[in-house]
Formats: C-alpha cells, structure tokens, sequence
C-alpha cells in the first residue's frame, strides 16, 4: 500500500515500534552489537559462544533474546531436526535441484528452494499457531477445549480440503509430529496449545466420514504446538521451517551438482535412494 | 553451456556421477529415504534423531553421510555459530532488511540476504578452500609450507585488493577466527589446513608494507581452514556459511518487519544497539 | 495445506483444470511448442515475430493467447513503459543495488529487487482489481457507480491507511497515471473499469477532512483500470509490473556495479541525478 | 552502465567511478530522475514516453543512456522477442513451475527462474561478447578472422564440450540465430563481431570429425555477435537474456497456477501442446 504523504509514517510507541526524536534520523536494533573487534549476540560474545553453546542454542538466543534453559534447548533443537529435510519430492528441493542442475551458484539454488515455501508447502505452522492462538482466546472467555476446537474446525482457517496441521501427502502417521510431542510432554513443557491441539485432533477425526480417511496430524501442527507453547509468536513460524530446512536445500543441491550431469530431467518418481540402510543410534547417544 | 546433441550427457562413473542402465531414467539419492510413515537421514529415522542429537550434527550427517565425533560435533558447531550474525552492516541483511520493509513474505526477505553472498561477502570460504589445497600439493610435493606460502600469495587467487581470508572491513583482530582456531587446536583437530594457513598469515604480514597495515586473519580463513582440515570439499564451504547466517537474515526480517515502519530508508550508519550489555555466560555452561 | 492422501489431488474440468486420462501422467501446455528446429509462441513461429512485432505485442501474445489490435498493442505498450523504473528509492531497487554490491551476478541483484515487490510496493495492481470487479458486480447488480465506490471504499480492501490505487510517497499527481487513462480514452478503450475507478477517485476525495490531503489516483490504480478493461484476469497484475520493472532493476544493478566501490553505504538520500536534463521526443516521434 | 557511444557516461576517475568531495557521502545516479510529479528516464518524462516509445525502445533508452535509431529499435526488439520463452523443458521453467506449484505468490516464481540462469543456461552470451572482443582484438593487432577464429575456438573460452554460443539440447538449426543475423544485415547493423561469429562458425565445423555432429550456432551466440555490435558492453549481456525470458517464466508460472493441481510432479517428458497450431503472422503485419 502506497503511504498517504499527509499522514507521515511516524514510528509510535504503541505496537512496539521505536519512536525517534524528531529530525531524527536514527533507528535501533536490539539484535547484535558490532564494534571492531567485538560481535555480540544479544550481549554474548560470539566467540564466547563458540565452543559451548549448541547451534540451536544461539539461533534461540537470537530470535528470542534470552539463552534457553536446558529442557526448552533440547525441544527447539528437536523442531529444527524435525524439518532438516524430506527427500527429493517437496517442490522446494525440486526447484533447488533444478537450479543448481543449471549450474547456478549454490546460494541461488538455496535461494529458490527457499522462494517455493508457499501455501501449500512450509505455510502451515503460522496459519496453525493463528488458528491455535484463537482457540485459545475461546477457552479463557470461557469456552470448553472441545468446543472451541470444533469452533476452528467450523471457520477452519486455512485453504484446500483439509485443516492446516493435519493430513499428509504421504504420511497416515508423522513421525516427527508424534515424536515432538512426546518431547514436549517427557520435558514438561507442552501447554495450552499442545492442549488444544490434542483435542482439535480428536474432534476432527471424529466427525462423520473420517473414520475411513483420517486426518493425522503433521510436523507443520505439531511444530505450531510446540512453539506455541514455547512462546513464539505465529509471524515467526515459517521462519524455523526456514531455518531447518536450508541445510536438506544445501545438501540436495550440492549432491545434484556433485552426483548428476547438467541440465537433466529431474522425474521425482524416479529416484530411489541408495544410501544407508536403516540404522540406530549408537547406545552413547541415548 | 549449450550441449552438444552429438555427446549425450551420459552420466559415467568415473567423476562420481551414477550410470544407469541403458534406456532407464532412473536416478538416485543417498540423503533421505521417505515411505509411508517413514523419514530415514542417511539410514537413521529422524523421529530417532529427535531429542538426542544437536542440530549441527544433524546438518553434519545430511551433508556427510556420517555421525561426527563428540570433537568434531563441537568444532563444527562452533563454525556455525561462528557466522550467526553480524550486525546490520552487510549487504545481505540489508538486502533483507528492505524487502522485508515492503511487506514481502519473511521467506523473501531471507531469500534476497542470501542471494548477496556474492564475491565480496560470504564467498570466500570456498576461494580459501581451494588456495590451500594447492598450498598443501605444493608442499607434498616436496615445498616447504613457507614457500608454499609465498607462492600462493604471488598468485593470489582472490579478487579485490587482500588475499582471501585476511582483513575486514572493521576487525583488526576478528575474534571469531582466533576462537575457531584455538578450539581446533584444544580438540587436536588442526591438520595441515590449519597450518598452512597460520603460515600464510605469518608471511603475508612480513611483507613490506604490512607492518603499518597487517592484515588479521577473519573468520572466512578460518572456516575455510578448519573445514578443510575435517574433511569438506570446497564446493560447500559456502554452503556453511548459508546454514549459519540464515538465522540472523531471518532475526533482522522479522525485527524489521514488528519495530519499523514499512518502505522506510535503512540509513546503516544510523543504527543504534539498545539490546542488552555485555554480559558473560553462567558458570554452568563453561 | 498439505494434500489429505484419501482425496488425491485430482485434476477436474470445472475450474480451467486439464482433466487426465486415468493412469496418465501426461499434462498440457498452450503456451509454446517446441520441436527441433521449431519454436513457436501461441502457433506463431518465434522467427517470423521477430522484425515484424513489437516486444510488448509479444509478450501481450504469450500471456493472452492472441495478437493484441493495434490499438491494445499501444495501451498495453503504455501500460509497461509506465513502470519501467522510478529511481533509487524503491525497496526493491535498492535490495537489487545491496546485492550488486556484494559483487553477485546481475541475476541475483534482479530476482532480489523482485522479491522486494510485497504488500506495500508493487502488489497494488491485483488488489485494486479484484476491488473494481466487485464494484463492477455490485452495479451489475443494480447499483449507481457511486453507490459501489461507496461501498468499496467502506471496505476499503487494502492494507495500510490509504485506498490501493491511491497516493503516493511522492507524488500529489501521478504523471504515469493521469496519463494513461488519457491514452485509454483516446484509444476509446476505456470500459467499466475505467469508468468506476474515477467515480471512486471522486467520491474518496470529497470525503471529510480530504480537501486538505487529497489522495490522487497512482499508476496502480490506473493499472488495474486499464488492464481489467483489457480482459486482463486480476492474478496477473502484478505480473505485468514485474515485467515493466524489470529492466528498471538490471539497470540499477549494472550502474552500481560499473560505478560504484562494491560494499559500500547505499544513501538513498544521498543520491543525486547526474543524468541528462529534461528534454523532449523528437517531433518525428509525435 | 554500459556506454552509448554519442553521449560518454560521464564517470571521472578511470576505472569509471564517481568521484566524491572529500567528506561527502553523496553518489550519483544518471538513470531516472524523480522529483514530485515528475519521473524522468534519462531526462524523457515518462508519460511523454507512453503512446510514442516502444517498451524495447524505453528499455534501450534506459540501459544506454539515448534513444535507438529505427534500425536499431528493431534489431533490439528483435533480440528481446527471440528468448521470450523457450516452452516447459528449460531448468528455469521448471523451477519456476515447481515454485508456483506451491502456492507462492507469482513473484516468488519468476525470481526462482531466474536463479535457474547459471552457467549452463541462459549464461552464455556474456561469454560468447567477452571471446568475440577478445578475437577481434587480435584482429585488430594483425591477425586474420580465420587466425583469431582458431585461436579463440582452442583457447575454448567456455564452459563443457563445445564451445559457447554454439550447439543446443535441441535444434540443429536454431530458427532465432539464423532469423537475428539475418534481421542485422538487412538492417546493415551488422559489424566486426557478426563477422567474426561466422567465421567462428565455419572454422568450428570444418573441424576434423564436426562433419557427422555439427555445431550450429544457438541464439546466446547471435544475440552476443548482434549486440556487441550495438555496442553494449559484455556484463550486460546475461541482464538482456532476463528481460527477455522474464514475460516467459511469468507465463508459465501463471498457467501453472491456474490449470494445474497443486504440489504436483511436474514431469516435462510428459508435457503436451495443446495450445494454437501453427500459423502465420496476417499480411498486414509484414
């Protein structure tokens, strides 16, 4: 929307915007200080950091401004394991594949993996955390869990035939969305959200029809939950789908680049995968 | 390049490119095996991963094929967080910064950050990378690292006036190099990376001249060495700079996007930090 | 929304949609075919295009299947000069400028700057053409021009403060605008859209407290006006201003990179033309 | 900004740069003009273009500095339309596809093809300009066009089998060259690096073994003869290519939106025409 001269676009205290002295042309970041010589995240030292927080640690230092305790790290750790990557079928490693088979700069091919998180891709977690967020809104007025997650279901705020956070072109049971609330749960820190979820779940499955053709639900619903319940807000949801699954876009860019000729047909039916079979983690690890 | 129809791309083994049977389009993948109900990274299943690995060794396994060691894990988390962020100055967070101030989608704003890793920001790595594999053929082949040295520098593979993985535009000492460096020492994961480049270092700044205007090593250089040393090819080197910084683009989306006023000017010199001082890590996490 | 597995994602006639027969993979296309040795656009052989058409009746050709009258050719002609580039103030010249400065290829400068076009800059066009199609269905329905603008105006379907199709940053009387709804009167081109969108620029000015800050029609608006009495369907609009802007972007891009240091403070305050001084067309050109 | 021969950009310094008062942060820009009510490109007041200009013509205006000569106007439109699309077999199509297939907005999808531009697509016109001067260069010094010609095709500046400019996926006489320098010297536009292309050509195909697989020349070739010849400089070259594909990708990605289910396989062995058959351009175009 093109700005009204006549109404200038003033920053107002308000809705968290910053204010500045008039004439002033000055603006603020509460982000990273730079000095020479001195890169602090959120008042950390970065080199500081290095060498013993994990990755996961400073990615939520830095969207959320505090260090997490050690149970809500090892959940936020998990949500960016969780989307680390799902094969060579999801338009955004098709599109990544395509590009770096061009023989573009591996950043372009990030890039446009990146660009193909629509709203049928990468999309639910925020519509989720809205529709989540709402449901709850219902339930301090007074409404039951029950009823509100029938309220969603009705409005049902999202697009195509099912509910954002549920259904799967390929999964009947998520793995990841099960095991993130697992999580949650085992480290105390599943809430109203994860709350309401379990009982939209329910609801859903249980109306007329679904018996035959259930709706699980999926990582995008579960990561919503979570980080609901975490205390992020919804504009921030997308952004970790962002942030976990940068690394697959790398990995299948690079593995296009390093393992492929160029400017091939790129049939996602016809891959078969031909790495590890499936193995556990060592003992030490668990 | 366009290809020659008279030379099918035929995909043959000897630069690691799959061959496949005569008249099949079948092509494979070694990252991640999906089936119903089932996401399986390089063989372990990701629901596994959950809960006992960190993210970085995550983004290890996918990009290596393998589990780091418990040292390895801790250097290549440190190289991650190395490049976290860096403030409001590079051309990549303002290129963000504005698109996420027309109200684009976060996903764009990110996207646009990462595609001004260019030649002067964030694509040396790879550069370094390469000079210090020569460095290390001249040296088996019988070169001393010094000469090793001098004769990379003669032949400065780099643009602009510095030699790749030296200076920056505001560290004299950048402290993430000097960390990244000590701690692959503290683990004993130095190798002949590492010390080929110290060498470098050294000669580059007895050169004539250099006294007055020594040229630190920055945190490329050390990336580059130190990812060297645990075994990536160069092609990727600038990939893990992606992985790092996509956290921080999307920090400054998102800030841009809840505290300033859309399609304003983003004077960098005007920004001021207002987040929190200097502060040191609890005990509990040295 | 990720697809529910029991309802496969099935292709049916009603909406536009291809139907397939069952089993087939096979899909359509009626953009452009290609053989060997043959390319042609909507049937015409790209090679008799060229010295004969015009490149905006090219690309009107592509998007809409049939060569444009002359007189559309020259509106629709229009229609993409008017967008063509606007300085050094857009969000998405200056993301565009950020990336060229890092030394990336123009191709990434370019898609940065497109991905800079979001809620406020550059995705007017298809908003105020879905406003104008329901204005243009309300008096269909029975109601006088000016009862729709009314009721458009009520629900102001836009973001921000102003109208879309409204005011400007800068200009208090659009030039571009102004003078494209002259050139689809003349062209006698000018339909409902047009018609309705100066009842609405009317009714919106004579509102309370307007006469002070009067909000002028912007080549938005004039845009959706002309492209709607054109056919043009609303989920192309702001294509048609990708497209115009484009070479706008590249030409930053190459005159940052051919002039200007790279990594350097873009000002976009601090920027002063030093371009040729106002001159007019060649008579011969009248 | 790549130079217009009758009016130098003005650029002090040697290299082309702008030279700044000591302290000054100010920089120039010779491209539009914008004051209120005022949009000026390269000194033609916009609206004053619209109805007159031709969009290739407003687009040479923009990136050379004058208008175009009749001939020339019409050789540059030609090189646009040449690359209008390529139909759904391109890497760039495809990604752009695949990223509208998501639900993205049509932004996101043109940009993701544009990314798709890397070394073995849509990159060679800038490679085939840089060996051309370089040829005739060599001419210039003394050697003959068939001399430079052989040396050049051994120096083999160009990335693959065959050299840039040269061969393509498909035809074997590419319909858009011939027609190009065809159109140049009708229009008698036709210099030193259009020479010099044809005898690249013979001498390429007179090579041993080229008989049974021959090269012909591609349209990246004759596009970089044509405007080197125009005299735009090589690193614009690619940036034509852009403006000329963009109508293109948009086009897909708009089809792709409205008559494709979405998050399908987007197989492009599996794509069918079914668009016009072929037909001729009516007499009064001619």
């Amino acid at each position: 929307m093109t700005h009204d001269p006549a109404t200038p676009a003033k920053a107002t205290g308000g809705n968290g915007r910053r204010q500045r002295a008039p004439g002033s042309t000055e603006w603020t970041t509460s982000l990273t200080r730079i000095a020479p010589n001195e890169i602090e995240i959120r008042g950390y030292p970065v080199d500081e950091l290095m060498g013993r927080l994990m990755f996961s640690e400073g990615i939520y230092l830095l969207l959320r401004g505090e260090l997490p305790s050690a149970s809500i790290g090892k959940l936020f750790t998990a949500v960016l394991l969780s989307s680390l990557d799902h094969g060579v079928t999801p338009p955004s490693t098709l599109a990544a594949r395509h590009v770096a088979s061009s023989g573009s700069p591996l950043a372009n091919a990030v890039a446009a993996g990146i660009l193909a998180f629509g709203a049928y891709h990468g999309g639910d977690i925020e519509a989720v955390m809205r529709c989540l967020q709402e449901g709850i809104s219902l339930h301090h007025g007074g409404m039951s869990y029950e009823d509100a997650a029938r309220r969603l279901l009705e409005k049902h705020c999202g697009i195509g035939p099912t509910p954002p956070g549920f259904g799967h072109r390929i999964h009947t049971r998520d793995p990841r969305a099960a095991r993130l609330l697992q999580l949650a749960h085992e480290l105390d820190l599943d809430g109203e959200h994860c709350r309401l979820l379990r009982v939209v779940e329910r609801v859903l499955n249980a109306m007329p029809g679904r018996a035959q053709h259930p709706l699980p639900l999926n990582i995008d619903g579960a990561i919503a939950a979570v980080c609901g319940d975490l205390g992020f807000g919804p504009e921030i949801g997308n952004g970790l789908f962002i942030i976990s699954r940068v690394p697959g876009l790398l990995a299948h860019a690079v593995e296009e680049q390093l393992t492929q000729p160029p400017m091939r047909q790129i049939d996602r039916d016809e891959a078969r995968y031909d790495g590890p079979a499936r193995r556990r983690l060592p003992e030490t690890r668990r």
